[in-house]
């Protein structure tokens, strides 16, 4: 499978262009050449008989921009001065920033900001504790927890290495829900100590965004904070791409004309969140649920390569009791939603599903199934790539859910609430609009997460979580 | 004592006021004569009769607010409309913000400050950490770190009711020394917790500073993180506080032409402050240091409400054994510096002092001593106010301390750094500008932290600090 080029690897190439009728054109050949994509092409400089310019080129992977260099290094009425990777250059110095809110320029700013003015600020919240909800950034204010054990499809690759991740969390929390988000990457991975640390630092924030937390871990870590805690806890992995699904499903069968409680689905993957996409279907009303793992088709009695968590989901899902590989168990399959690894299935795999099979290929960056070949064995396909249709993203989710719990100053997020969101994401595509390529409403439509925020609102304070 | 007007207590008056010569005029008039000042008036709303109008009023304290608001509630041609605490108002919603630093705006950005293309970035940090300070926002970012104990002169307030302090200081990090500074107000107060917690969120700063934690325990704190941690601790109440001491000392010397190792200094306060202060003056080369708390003298013997930070306090100081109260101990004495409470010295015990005396009454917001009548009886009179000169503030210390380690990656603040930012910081002030109102540069001069930073760096690369 050969994935399109994209933006994640794009190089910005500078190169000084000789002025003569086609050089430019020449430059452009070259780049089509090697199948990689221009954006724009400033101009840096002109010179007599030359122009420096910038071009963005998208490729595929480091070795295609290496390519895609080479092949313009050749050329012979143009020169490469320098490449930029832009993804780097986009990360240098961090992505994130905490700044004031008010102006600190003159004495008297700092007599307010400061002692000692700042001491009748301080005075007020001990007296009343409401007051710190009011005169601090606290209620506005997210943790976003990781121990890296879990980053992305990466694995155990440590907190430091983590911290890119939850600074692009952050900066999404804050464009979409308006919340301060700040990471904090832990060193430990013990459940307790983590446990331990997140309410210790819990004070200062009015939600915590768990993230990245490897499975099993991250089951018990988020119960804890959950019953221990009066503030909003959501382990995002597990409640993002959950809620996300489900918005998704419910697009996808009335496009199909499928009832959710009438078909079969098959979810492979059993780590944070393939176990929440389980429980979030048949909170939903989902009746046949089947999960595998690498070994295929969880069951009642299976023994080998189990886990408490393994076995809970065994005896929630596959009511017929089947057994066999994740390819065999799509026999007769409505759905497939695919939280687990790339390359897993080849297309015509798909064949083996009912009519009109839906496809959630989530594994990121290589989805379980080749998305585009999918299309033609499959009704619905959908992926987490945002160079597909169907983006299943969670950030279609958490800026609005806790933005929702922030504003109605909720305890808890709890089932009613998640529910609503889900139902709120479906519901932005009117259905007129919906079709098999049109399931869910786009990553930056604003009005998703200020919908989802008002549903998830409503329902706290319905539900007595607010 | 009776301190003026300032803005920590200042209101803003909306008041709707008669068009009729002089009616502005009795309005200012009867602010005057409650003994308040008047900032801006700006004109708010005109109408045919009459103009409504903000007046910024700075009062002394929350009853003389509300008698100013009487006063001119009683005035025949004006109308008090309503009344806004500016302080409170300052405050709302909290004073800084996590912001992105980059656009997020199209699909690509997402995909470059998110899935996919983030994984690069993660990936290349986990193969080498130091990438992480480059694509991170780690390289620039300090957590301030409280346990709310030891908040202002307000004691023990709990983490919440610090958090006002923390976010002011965070604005002063930023806009001093252009660090992101993030509060951290921690819901345990032992020992090991709070050593425990610091590390485990260490993976993701480039500094920790220490905030309102009550001594004796911010002592083992710091010198547990200072050990078991390779980024820069710092616990800005002990030594922010005793390098502006050190710094305004230096210049206070010179002005009365006397020597840090010829001369009697008396310190009160064994607290956080006090001991700092005792140590930095020892290592800079005083000899002659006497130590009070409330009940005195600290002496080798005694034995009455000493504890293990003050026996180690008495062993350093007092070479001549001296005993009694704080009042007598000032018999001879050429610096009196204090970092305790309120009033404790009337002014006329300065005169027990040796000639020119020395007086930085630091307590705050209330000074050792009236620091107005003070001057009646000492050469140099400072305090930690704004609203007197010499004002010795921590702001003009950590922003530059953390700038400079952060900018060299040192791995301490070690005693090298810090005497070199009381020597930068009294270095500000050229022998030609230097008086007895003059000895400190002021907060709001820029210049400060880039010098303090630059001394600091090159500390820290000649003492393999970094």
């Amino acid at each position: 499978m050969v994935y399109p080029a994209g933006p994640s690897y794009s190089i910005t190439v500078r190169v000084r262009i000789m002025r003569r009728p086609g050089a430019l054109a020449r430059v452009a050949t070259t780049i089509g050449e090697q199948e990689a994509l221009v954006g724009s092409i400033p101009v840096v400089k002109v010179g007599k008989d030359y122009v420096v310019r910038d071009l963005d080129v998208y490729a595929r992977d480091e070795a295609h921009e290496q390519q895609i260099v080479n092949a313009l290094q050749s050329l012979p009425d143009a020169e490469v001065l320098f490449v930029t990777d832009r993804t780097f250059a986009y990360h240098e110095g961090g992505k994130i920033e905490v700044r004031g809110r008010r102006e600190l320029v003159r004495r008297e700013d700092l007599s307010m900001a400061y002692t000692p003015g700042v001491g009748r600020i301080s005075t007020a919240i001990a007296k009343d504790k409401e007051a710190g909800y009011v005169y601090t950034m606290k209620g506005n204010t997210v943790a976003i927890v990781t121990d890296g054990t879990a980053v992305l499809g990466l694995g155990d690759i440590g907190p430091l290495a983590a911290l890119p991740v939850m600074e692009g969390k952050a900066m999404i929390f804050r464009e979409f829900g308006d919340i301060y988000a700040f990471p904090l990457c832990l060193d430990v991975t013990d459940v307790d100590r983590i446990v331990d640390v997140v309410k210790a630092v819990s004070p200062g924030f009015a939600g915590i965004n768990l993230e990245d937390i490897s499975a099993p871990r991250c089951f018990e870590v988020e119960r804890r904070l959950y019953d221990e805690l009066d503030i909003p806890v959501l382990h995002d992995d597990q409640h993002g791409t959950s809620i996300a699904v489900l918005a998704a499903l419910k697009n996808a069968l009335i496009h199909v004309g499928k009832e959710l409680s009438q078909i079969k689905i098959v979810v492979s993957g059993t780590g944070a969140a393939g176990v929440a996409c389980v429980r979030i279907l048949l909170e939903a009303g989902a009746r046949d649920v089947l999960c595998c793992d690498r070994q295929g088709a969880l069951f009642a009695d299976r023994s080998e390569g189990m886990n408490p968590v393994k076995s809970e989901l065994a005896m929630l899902t596959n009511p017929q009791g089947r057994r066999g590989t994740l390819r065999e168990s799509l026999d007769g399959a409505d759905v497939f939603i695919g939280v687990s690894a790339g390359n897993l299935l080849d297309p015509p795999d798909l064949k083996r599903m009912a009519d009109d099979p839906i496809v959630f290929a989530l594994a990121n960056p290589i989805p379980e199934v080749d998305p585009w070949a999918a299309l033609d064995y499959a009704e619905i396909v959908a992926t987490g790539r945002s160079d597909f249709p169907n983006q299943i993203n969670n950030a279609l989710v958490f800026p609005g859910i806790f933005r929702g719990a922030l504003d109605v100053r909720a305890r808890k997020i709890n089932w009613t609430m998640k529910m609503a969101a889900a139902t709120a994401i479906a519901e932005m595509i009117p259905p007129e609009e919906l079709a098999a390529q049109n399931i869910l409403p786009g990553i930056f439509n604003r009005a998703v997460s200020r919908t989802v925020a008002e549903a998830v609102a409503k329902a706290a304070l319905a539900s007595s979580a607010a």
